[in-house]
């Protein structure tokens, strides 16, 4: 059989070449006027100055359970190298966040500056310093995972097994798996933290500037409007770049792990890592592929990033039958059409999330229409849109796992089908490098409105990073729909790989549904998505509370400030949502690793299998609904800002602001921590078994 | 062992004979005023013309699967008196909510004038016909499922057994399930009609009159306001009693069910119908034990109303250890403490909403906290409370499901434990005549201080029927937690109930996690709660925004409406809704039937019970969610305005109505109708079993 992994280490030392040479591109156009770079580097120096705080919080949890791990393993729950594992999946989570965030808070001035002279040049900037974030995240993600497959290698090759009867491959997925814990469990930080900053600044700013005081979006005037930029950073492309490379780096030890049980050996470690690598190699060609002539509509835009997609997914399609019947032999070549399912779901599900988000279509102009009647109907009428946009992604993700499993030879040989399951996680996520790109490039895109608007340039540049950053809520959706279904998929996954863990440890494990622990575990689950959302949205809610009566108090106590003369508080803003964001990511960040390992101390084994199901299937679910009517209400207020039903400032506008509003923290904060929520949960429960399985009291 | 099942027939009887006089002494009381009985008499003949209707649609619905099953059972596919036990469970469960309706309708006039002597007048009335309402549905329940056992006794001894070597108590178990699922057919269409048609009026009125026109509620002027008040009769009252008519119907029959497979033998069916009886007794007791002085205060009400409920749960828990053990012996006491179970944790589950709905705690006070910054805030803080009010209702369910399987000895005997699970449920629902007499005179209040309204009685009546009302709330959402508590257990039973009727029929079925049929079974049923919400929830939205229109058109149109000189075209608003109602209940009512056949068909018997299950979880915990949040924004609002953040016509009373209008169609039409979504489609599974074992495409 064919060997391709070199392709793997290579590739992503290429993909972070090509990303360096894009940033230096970028760094090369100039910030533009003195304000312009004022503001640019205010924004800059704020969302620096949170992420280090973040990190340093995240830090003292990555301490503690490090401490933890170690100490498992020297009572030989698990092998040596895990508590490692472990925090280097931590470290590069939070660097791929960080980078992403870096290079975004250097374009968007730029971007701004390019938008003066035209759409096309804003455009190639934004989506330049997308792009550099979408390679940063899959070539790093990629190299760390090779990195720690040679080590691992080299090691068990040359030293004795850390238990004796133990498989190579049993301990380096052990060890890489625990790599994808930590970064999951940095991400969650990034995605929490980041989102309850961007959204409390975001909610605080919106209902006190426009809704009571009546100035625009971004306005300078706005004491709270440097914290919203800021958190745009933080959450939208920090979060975003942690939480997405939890998901590819997790989605491919997923399937690695299920590759040993499937009975592929090493190779079955390895095709996931070698997917991959063919993904970047066609996300770059794909990224060369979006060009636009100097005067596109936004409908060419948008086709223009369309076809960067479609080239690299078929560019992967084909090559993917080379890759998996050279490495797995003829007789797992169906496991190539898992693959092409997984990419063929992810694509269905992004068409399904354009047509509940985009203003195009019936959902969001029905929303637009019952905003008419008042901020109620349009409340009730998004999250009814939002609900009724969970049908389709079930029903692909339900037909996708059958159809999974049946390519990869399930129904024959059971453990095969499951991988078969893990490697569609793999296959949707394949072309992160240029799904990313499109995703990364709305924040840059906003901020660099944001920008203009804050620095008083010619109303024809926010036009046109309006139109950027519309364009940006779409492919925001798309983006969250890839997160969120291969999230399911790699969770199903990692469930699987859970009950072969406990099947490893010496565990008794039968996931009877009509087993009463079971039956409490997925009870459970079910609600653990409803409390973490519960968590996090309150937690966005009273922060926005404090923003607003802190913006209110700047409007009356300090003089001057509407008329332009007196200058905003700005740090005190960014402070009051800091400090927020900081003490409420904890306790949810807690849950995530507490509820498997309390709920497998009290109700054993099955019951915490019962548990991760009902956590995925709920998670995923209401991560639809909540990411498409955030996504709905946010286009449906953009629709009528358009000027539909009366336009900006009309009885219906009003109505729209607030339903945007509470779609702020549905499609920012809560929803899209639960993929991570799900997938973190999972590998808890796996890097845990051992120890829960000799303390439990149910055996 | 004894035989105490002539208790049930005897004392259904004395049930209904005590409803009658009750309800013979509400009607010696005066109406009051022309006026008053105008006003009585205009809600009285909407209601009845709607109902009416509504039973004309559902009566197609009926006719067509009464065909089906007639055709089905001449196919062998099930029992001949199937068809007719699901013709008469319907029947049943429209005739408790039509009672319950009348009897609301009478007493609502009656009500407000007796306020007009004083406070406590009005309560004895309100509670009395709430009363007749509670001990019709537990009388006719229990009467109807006695005359069917019996009948189905008296035929099996008499006459041969369906089929060769098939047991008389399986015929008699399969007959009466079939009963309840027409109960729960009708009562979706009761629930989800009534839903609809209340909500839209509601929405309808508050929107136009109190928001934009700033009139009172209730107030004569308002052209919806006849609509609004016909809307509180067929919604709250006539869709509640039908849809706790078929959670009683539905947990007897269910747990009965069970008992054959646990082996308990005839005796297996008659105890759950002896535990209904002796609650019904408890609960006549209980209703004695609710009297106050002349001069009580709101917490004396309260408690007066506790009181009733303590002293029947008491009784019910001290019976029960003598009826179990004397039907079922000794072996199988343990039973019991799974009855007490189910009343336990009926009891937590109500204390959890109270918590979570009561102005008098934090988080209806934090609500209206959000409500200064705004109506996005507040609706933000709405659902964040009510996602978090889910997790001790679940952990209060998953605790009762291992404790009440373990004490009927489950964990030796695997099929007593799950009656256990069954006979919880009934446990839960014993004390349902007082609990429903509780929660039925919510209404009654309501509308008697909408005929004070628009009777322009002294305001002090209006207030007293408000203080009424306002307990209401706190009992109506406490109901609403029995009848999901309730409903989950006895889902649970019935998917247990499922798996032996495909095992009867000669079907293969193990319900693994694992298998990627039961994976996507359960996805699609976590979904199909969402679906079914967003259905009903876009209606009402639709319709209200209907009734906004026409509103509007008839204060423009219609000169001296507001100035009292001309009357508002009352009839047009209830036309409005009624003709929403009826069509949108159809597609909900259709989906709950077609889904688990569909799946059964598509992917086969373990995937059916996967869907069952996701539907069951996923449905309890949104159903929670959505009735707290609900009865949370109501009581913010009501707080409000008793004087808090600047009481009535305040900014943050503005912002109150809007989460008291999104909440409306999330507690009395999405919510409550999903305890009867997730039990009629295990039913569904269970009825047409047979014919998808035999026709699906998977085997």
């Amino acid at each position: 059989m064919l060997n391709f992994f070199i392709l793997v280490p290579a590739v992503s030392i290429a993909a972070l070449a090509f990303a360096l040479s894009l940033a230096l591109r970028v760094l090369r156009h100039e910030e533009g006027t003195a304000r312009m770079q004022e503001i640019a580097a205010a924004v800059r120096e704020g969302a620096g100055a949170y992420i280090r705080r973040q990190y340093k919080v995240s830090s003292v949890f990555f301490a503690v359970i490090f401490l933890l791990l170690l100490f498992l393993s020297f009572r030989n729950y698990m092998v040596i190298f895990v508590p490692f594992a472990f925090l280097t999946g931590g470290f590069f989570s939070g660097f791929a966040g960080f980078c992403g965030m870096k290079m975004a808070t250097f374009a968007s001035a730029r971007t701004a500056n390019a938008c003066r002279s035209s759409l096309n040049a804003g455009l190639r900037l934004a989506f330049s310093a997308g792009a550099v974030m979408g390679l940063v995240v899959v070539g790093l993600g990629l190299l760390d995972l090779s990195l720690w497959y040679y080590s691992l290698d080299w090691y068990y090759t040359n030293h004795p097994l850390p238990t004796a009867g133990m498989d190579k491959t049993t301990a380096i997925t052990a060890t890489m798996l625990t790599f994808g814990m930590g970064a999951s469990f940095q991400a969650l930080f990034a995605r929490v933290g980041g989102g309850i900053f961007t959204k409390a600044a975001d909610v605080g700013a919106d209902l006190v500037g426009k809704v009571e005081a009546g100035i625009p979006e971004d306005d300078a005037r706005n004491p709270a409007v440097i914290a919203d930029n800021v958190g745009d950073n933080v959450g939208d492309v920090a979060g975003m770049g942690a939480d997405l490379y939890e998901s590819y780096v997790g989605s491919i030890v997923a399937a690695g792990t299920l590759g040993v049980s499937a009975g592929l050996g090493i190779n079955g470690i390895l095709v996931p890592m070698v997917i991959a690598a063919v993904g970047i190699i066609a996300s770059i060609i794909g990224v060369g592929f979006v060009r636009t002539g100097e005067k596109a509509s936004q409908q060419a835009l948008l086709a223009a990033l369309r076809r960067g997609v479609f080239v690299a997914a078929g560019l992967i399609a084909v090559s993917v039958f080379v890759v998996v019947r050279g490495m797995l032999g003829a007789e797992h070549a169906g496991i190539a059409w898992s693959v092409v399912t997984g990419l063929a779901a992810g694509i269905l599900i992004g068409l399904s999330t354009e047509f509940f988000t985009s203003s195009h279509y019936r959902p969001v102009q029905r929303i637009a229409d019952a905003a008419l009647t008042g901020p109620a109907t349009i409340v009730i009428e998004g999250v009814a849109a939002g609900m009724l946009s969970t049908v389709f992604p079930v029903l692909i993700v339900a037909l996708g796992i059958v159809a999974s499993f049946a390519f990869a030879g399930g129904f024959h040989n059971f453990n095969a089908g499951i991988y078969g399951i893990g490697i569609a996680a793999v296959g949707m996520l394949s072309t992160l490098g240029i799904t990313l790109a499109t995703d990364a490039y709305g924040p840059v895109a906003d901020n660099a409105g944001g920008n203009a608007q804050m620095s008083g340039l010619e109303p024809q540049v926010r036009e046109r990073t309006d139109a950027l950053d519309s364009l940006g809520n779409t492919t925001a959706a798309t983006g969250k729909g890839f997160a969120i279904g291969s999230a399911a998929l790699t969770a199903l996954a990692l469930i699987a790989a859970y009950k072969e863990k406990v099947l490893l440890e010496g565990g008794d494990i039968t996931l009877d549904l009509m087993d009463p622990l079971v039956l409490a575990g997925v009870f459970i689950g079910v609600m653990l998505p409803y409390l973490f959302c519960a968590l996090t949205m309150s937690a966005v809610g009273r922060a926005a509370g404090r923003v607003v009566l802190e913006v209110r108090r700047q409007f009356k106590e300090i003089k001057g400030i509407m008329e332009g003369k007196a200058k905003p508080d700005y740090a005190r803003c960014v402070d009051i949502v800091t400090t927020a964001a900081l003490r409420e990511m904890q306790v949810p960040a807690l849950m995530a690793v507490a509820a498997p390992v309390a709920v497998g101390i009290l109700f054993g084994i099955n019951s915490v299998g019962g548990l991760l199901l009902g956590a995925t299937a709920s998670g995923f679910v209401l991560a639809v609904m909540m990411a498409n009517a955030g996504g709905a209400w946010d286009n449906a207020k953009k629709y009528i800002e358009g000027g539909k039903h009366g336009g900006r400032g009309s009885f219906a506008h009003k109505a729209g602001v607030v339903g945007d509003t509470v779609g702020d923290p549905f499609k920012d904060t809560a929803g899209p921590s639960l993929n991570i929520l799900i997938k973190l949960m999972s590998m808890v429960s796996i890097v845990f078994a051992a120890f829960v399985i000799q303390n439990t009291f149910v055996h």
